[in-house]
């Protein structure tokens, strides 16, 4: 980024990484309108939550599914938008709230399933980055992430202010104190994300093939990770919760097969030993995102880890580790894309909205 | 098969193979139980049903989950049994149905969720291979897949037989006499795997990345042939919805990377035309799981199609397909697994029963 035009390669993509504190920044700074949504859903009651996304966003739509179950305390459900638009289901949605997150808001399968969830009787709430867009406007209630224009084709700022916004509508009446201590953590993080570091990581993770695990609030970063990696680099990066992971995919894992483990402090990171602990057993040369100062901060041992990236994770609450663990990974897809001489502006059959129905 | 002793490699998941029609023609043979319990749910009208698995059943649950939006006309979810687990969460679940389903009934996490679920005010079914076990005790209601002891570790007949048995519950009145083609058509579909087209498929898949895509109700069907691929053969086999496909994996895919298409008759098959498209533009190899007779049977062009696997549609309605479309692509896992060395009855670092929390 030290110079680079928007010519050079990944210079979109690095521009928009290095925005994110600002962006979490300027949404902590007026939250009225979430407010006023959270109000109206106190009000309306609900008493289950579906959410509706594709690609990154719905990635946030499964961290928002984590703070619904535990923090909300209502049981929740992502949507197959398919079920609405190919198969024409009608379900019972009264006393639904039906969330789509899009960073387009144009998605037109979204669109569609979203005026059928509102025809069915859910009360519909559309978060975008795109308040004029046809999710926005076919919505009940429609909050702005408000990133500013995102014009990189690999979706960041968009999908941490999307983190945010679902915190705070859905994390209670604490949830913007909780988040105080956020832009400054993630300008930091995103400093301890140092070339040196991010060097070592990218050794590390030099394969055709990588996994990405993690648990709970810190699943959605694994996933989003993979997709950044397979969107700007080409690796098969494959996510799977840390549970999901012992279930039989851990068979593949090998000496070659890289994994990124997000090992963030609390309870979630504790929950990751037992696959650190396999994965020292199988020799698998382990990526750690965690706290910084290692194993100490985050109750895990450091087993076989053959590299760090350092999340600065002080003062800021276990269930929003999410928006700052994503942030080195951010960094590393775009380290990789450009070792490999892929230009991650321009990935090679990409493009920005995708219609599918 | 032909005269193999079960110290052979893969011996005994090729027989608990060969067994599924006669586990599904058992299994619709005596129905009562499902319908007392069926009975009971529309008793009890459940407004929201949550569903809990893990690995091989969490692929059955997704099943169900499509079958609950577009057939039973309800909201429905996917529970991150950590959410309780480990967070502690205890969501308002009155109304809810929660269905936890799983071949052992054994799992920790699963048997713990579903008695918090119970405590937090849901209506608790356990679909399992085993009556008498935790998870099938801890429920009010259980439900037997009767499948007979699994004896491999790559579960093959008793995700059949979830499949059948979920069916039954939720598809409504006429669940059984849709059925009723299921178990000669399931025999056909495995005649139709025959050696010479498993040894095409094989070589079309004989790479360490393979990707594998279907839509809707054939969604679970990649899911879980890409993890019987993990299980098996080591292979790094990524599976996506078709649509998720085109919102950014796609840019990984290359004439290196073959592509597992499953494209069924019906509405789920034809929506699969895009990703045909793009693969065949991308010069992907892809192996094709649909009807008989090719691509006329499915509606979808043939494109870039290097192999076939073809399913016994004929009298079988769109929604019961994932039944037979599953069961060539466990052939090839076998297959692809003794090509390589491996005995897929001894997969490297798995047991039956995996314990998380």
């Amino acid at each position: 980024m030290t110079g680079a035009t928007t010519d050079s390669p990944g210079a979109l993509m690095g521009a928009e990484i290095a925005e994110q504190p600002a962006v979490l920044r300027r949404r902590l700074e007026h939250t009225a309108d979430i407010d006023a949504v959270r109000e109206r859903l106190r009000a309306e009651r609900p008493r289950f939550v579906l959410l509706a996304a594709r690609g990154t966003s719905d990635h946030a739509a499964l961290y928002a599914k984590y703070l619904v179950e535990i923090r909300l305390g209502l049981p929740a459900g992502l949507v197959s938008p398919s079920a609405y638009t190919v198969q024409g289901a009608r379900p019972d949605l009264r006393d639904v709230l039906f969330v789509s997150v899009s960073q387009s808001g144009g998605s037109p399968d979204l669109v569609e399933s979203q005026a059928a969830a509102r025809e069915c009787g859910a009360l519909t709430l559309a978060v975008t980055n795109a308040p004029g867009s046809a999710l926005a406007r076919g919505a009940e209630l429609s909050i702005d992430i408000a990133a500013g224009p995102e014009r990189a084709v690999a979706a960041t700022k968009t999908y941490t202010a999307e983190l945010l916004t679902l915190h705070l509508l859905l994390s209670g009446a604490a949830a913007a104190s909780d988040a105080v201590a956020l832009p400054e953590a993630a300008a930091r993080t995103l400093e301890l994300a140092t070339e040196e570091r991010l060097a070592a990581a990218a050794e590390t993770c030099a394969a055709e093939r990588v996994v990405v695990s993690g648990r709970g609030y810190s699943y959605p970063t694994a996933r989003e990770a993979a997709l950044k990696l397979m969107e700007t680099s080409y690796v098969s990066a494959q996510a799977f919760s840390g549970a999901d992971l012992l279930h039989g995919p851990m068979a593949m894992v090998d000496p070659t097969v890289p994994t990124i483990a997000v090992v963030s402090p609390g309870r979630y990171g504790e929950a990751m030993a037992p696959v650190l602990g396999r994965l020292a057993d199988l020799g698998a040369p382990v990526l750690r995102v965690g706290a910084e100062g290692g194993a100490g901060g985050s109750g895990v041992a450091g087993g076989g880890t053959a590299a760090e990236l350092p999340i600065a994770a002080g003062g800021v609450p276990e269930h929003l580790l999410a928006i700052l663990e994503i942030l080195p990974l951010q960094r590393l897809a775009l380290t990789l894309a450009l070792r490999r001489g892929v230009d991650p502006d321009r990935p090679r059959g990409l493009s920005k909205v995708t219609e599918t129905r």
